[in-house]
């Protein structure tokens, strides 16, 4: 391989990386969910505010079944296996001015995305979930206003894909994409090559 | 090293990534922007909706004087020497059941995260931008209003620091972060170890 082609591969973590369910109830040790939240740390924002916030329980904390049952029971099925719940938060306002942030959630997005490209390097299951009680978590977590809620994630060892109902174990497999093309456009949207 | 240790440290792509200004002027080959947007593509996202989108403008399209107007004069002044510009939407409508998504910007963030540090791992400069008028963006790019706009980013080969107004060159390090304690919560906002 030329020394220019090797720079047209897609990195391997990043295109391997994808959200499995199945997790075997095992705990992480702590400093293996600092080393999620430090590789968290250095994504990129606006300003270097970093809005994201990580409010977490472990499966051996007494707020370990409040994070559960604000799940829909679906995912709190599969996410009972995990090691870790997190609320993933963003804070909606600069602190060095006092104002608006236009890119907190999609900072936060980034941020966590760092998040699970390092569980997913740590063969970890990372998985990240929408359906949950938002009403309720700012509730039970006490989030201040000034912070938005963007979604919950689960981190846990993996386990046998058998631990999962039947109709999730056969969607245990990475999803497919969207064509890059399908992405793009040409200075104005919609314009194609 | 031990087999478990090993799982402690951040990635190297993760942790050493950072957002550089520095760019040469030169254009990019057609195939390395494609990776770039390859990358992006293998996020996740809430349902795999894949709301993120890319209008972009290379230097040689005649759209390139348009994107650089959007942008604010401090952020055109070294974003000139870039080879592309893009403006990020995401789609804020799950095309599934035509309902809101509450994660579009989130999803998106974490689909831009994939897209920088692709193209950190080979060696260009990417570098978001908030600083431009997002309201002449949709117009001229022609945003429906089914998306938002999250944020603008420039790709380009590195190039000597000298090519950066004085005050700039002396930002050309890499930016500290906030602590990891300062980012977590156990349980609760605001409850810490």
């Amino acid at each position: 391989m030329s020394d220019s082609q090797k720079h047209y591969h897609v990195v391997d973590l990043l295109k391997n990386r994808w959200s499995p369910r199945a997790m075997s109830g095992e705990s992480l040790e702590h400093e293996e969910l600092l080393t999620l939240f430090e590789a968290a740390r250095w994504a990129p924002s606006s300003y270097n505010h970093q809005p994201w916030r990580f409010v977490y329980a472990t499966r051996t904390m007494p707020e370990w079944e409040m994070f559960l049952n604000l799940m829909v029971p679906f995912n709190r099925e599969w996410a009972q296996n995990a090691a870790v719940a997190l609320l993933v938060l963003s804070h909606k306002i600069f602190e060095y001015n006092n104002t608006f942030s236009r890119t907190h959630s999609f900072d936060t997005g980034a941020a966590t995305q760092n998040l699970a490209l390092q569980g997913f390097a740590m063969d970890l299951v990372v998985h990240g979930i929408e359906g949950f009680d938002y009403d309720k978590a700012r509730i039970e977590c006490e989030v201040p206003d000034s912070y938005d809620i963007q979604a919950m994630f689960v981190v846990g060892k993996k386990g046998p894909v058998t631990v999962l109902p039947l109709e999730l174990q056969k969607r245990e497999i990475p999803s497919d994409r969207l064509k890059t093309e399908e992405l793009i456009f040409k200075g104005k949207f919609g314009v194609k090559d």
